[in-house]
């Protein structure tokens, strides 16, 4: 018999209220179970953290949701260190919903779409972010929503953001102008100048909305929003008649989810004034499910190589290192937006 | 509160030894759960009955391996009847791995391949045949495995099943000698007839082996192999160098599983005669998982719904009717072979 494994774990731990915190997670540790026919054994690399982590407590979507005593669900790159199934090679790189934990066991019918071999040569930062459902949700929104001609003005929210940072320079890429939401004049610096943004608003400054109008003299054509609140309030007065408008996430709603719904509420910040701007000028939030275009995804990431390549798009992240940072990357780093580009914990092995 | 309906079930009672018999089976009644959010009520219509289903009780491949106590699991049509997610729209048909029962409760992360709407406007039995897995498994088959280029030979073993009379006739639309086999002279007239393919053998002739040499005078290109064996044993000497074998299925071996094996055996008929002919002339078979493809369903589903526009394809079926005749459908019918194309049980409602 070869060496039991033990396999940390973070868990779901105590009901969470309102705020997520780090008392909602305990730790524990488990064996590793033997593999049964049809299986491979991940070790966890490199863990994603993602505002949508907070919805997998609120709503079952693309994953079932989490309850109480379920390891925390994330996604990861892994390495196949064991196997039964010759889908699953030993020494490949794996995509998938490892969760906060040493090792995942996988299974061959785990044909979900965010479950596949990543393609050689990459780094697990690249591979989780610009090439993974990060980079698939920014291409796919600009392509399918943003439909963007060039010479247009495109507005984003959350653009310090993993996904905000690269549909900000796709359409950069596309020739448009861009301007961008941050907190705090170091980020909004970091956008116009690591980014090459046009323009960055700060978010916090009180007159923001006049910010944004200043900068955008001829209208909004394109709208990414992954925030909502004062932020899409700032924005759509401006949007001109059938804007496009990418709503992929509604981060200032989240701790006000009503269990149950399928979907972030994106109606909360709509007053009476903004619904009627957005009746007259046919303005609506379309949401794509990332995995419905994932059959593309080789395609997606070849043309987001080529940008990289060539120097006009950076996949800027941060990775903090170490199993017991995971409860407050998520809490601070990510839903507390301490952090620029997309945000992961590496395990230390 | 509603009516609490009822579902009955056919579920995995007893283990099998070797044989399926009507005796593995057992049925039960169960209530239909509440939905809780991100669901659907599906009332199944028609159950798929197929070789495949065979083998859910040996390995776990595209789906996890049958346990006991566990519903029959089977692709089938069904409908929504009722809704706790905008995706499940209530009255339309879906496509998915429903079971042998009456309702099925499937979820909004049921992100497999094979869970899928049914496009309006046709037969249930065409969704659940030719333009559902069957199809795609010959149409991407012929595609990636054939790559006919015409005036070649082809041989199709399990020719009257519902994969093979589809193949063969891909076949013949692409310009290829076809040679089916089947059992008896019945099965081998429909073959030629209704079929249109060039030439039946019926495997059950002792000459089979010289009859079949008779109809492929310049060898064999490409081999359709569902079933094995004898079949196989006649056919490899003929193929020639390089030539293309599909091998999707293992009838002849179903019942020797080994289990905790990953794929159907492909070499108990392989004498050492045969797999020197083998490495002679570079011919290997080809296993493809059809979920492979399946981001490419729609543009299949279009090409065949214009062949049988045209009438040149013909998508058979035999349909019986009642929850009852279930478990006689799969170990008579399906894998005793008696029927012609496709085979499907459709429940009373």
């Amino acid at each position: 018999m070869s060496e039991t494994l033990v396999n940390r774990q973070w868990f779901y731990a105590k009901p969470i209220t309102d705020h997520l915190t780090a008392d909602n997670f305990a730790r524990r540790e488990v064996p590793v179970p033997e593999l049964r026919q049809g299986q491979a054994l991940i070790r966890n690399r490199l863990i994603s953290i993602d505002p949508a982590n907070r919805l997998y407590f609120a709503i079952q979507n693309y994953r079932r949701q989490i309850e109480l005593g379920d390891v925390m669900a994330a996604f990861a790159i892994g390495e196949v260190v064991k196997s039964t199934d010759p889908r699953f090679r030993v020494g490949d790189l794996w995509h998938g919903d490892f969760g906060w934990q040493d090792y995942a066991v996988i299974n061959s019918y785990d044909r979900a779409e965010y479950y596949h071999r990543c393609t050689p040569g990459m780094s697990d930062e690249d591979l989780l972010g610009v090439y993974g459902i990060t980079g698939m949700t920014a291409y796919f929104g600009v392509e399918k929503v943003g439909r963007l001609t060039g010479r247009e003005t495109v507005v984003v929210g959350g653009a310090t953001g993993a996904c905000g940072a690269i549909i900000g320079q796709l359409a950069k890429i596309a020739g448009c102008r861009v301007v961008g939401f941050a907190g705090g004049p170091e980020k909004c610096a970091w956008l116009t100048g690591e980014m090459g943004f046009d323009a960055a608003v700060d978010y916090r400054a009180p007159d923001m909305a006049q910010r944004l109008a200043a900068e955008c003299p001829d209208g909004v054509d394109f709208f990414s929003d992954a925030i909502g609140g004062a932020i899409s309030q700032a924005t759509i007065p401006l949007m001109k008649k059938d804007a496009r408008w990418y709503h992929f996430g509604n981060m200032s709603e989240y701790d006000n989810m009503v269990p149950g719904e399928t979907a972030p509420r994106h109606d909360a910040f709509l007053t009476p004034e903004l619904k009627a701007i957005c009746k007259e000028r046919n303005l609506r939030p379309i949401f794509l499910l990332v995995f419905d275009f994932y059959c593309r995804r080789l395609e997606a990431q070849e043309t987001l190589a080529s940008y990289i390549a060539d120097g006009r798009l950076k996949a800027p992240n941060t990775t903090l290192s170490g199993f017991e940072k995971l409860p407050a990357a998520l809490i601070d780093g990510s839903l507390g937006s301490n952090k620029l580009g997309k945000l992961n914990v590496r395990l230390a092995g």
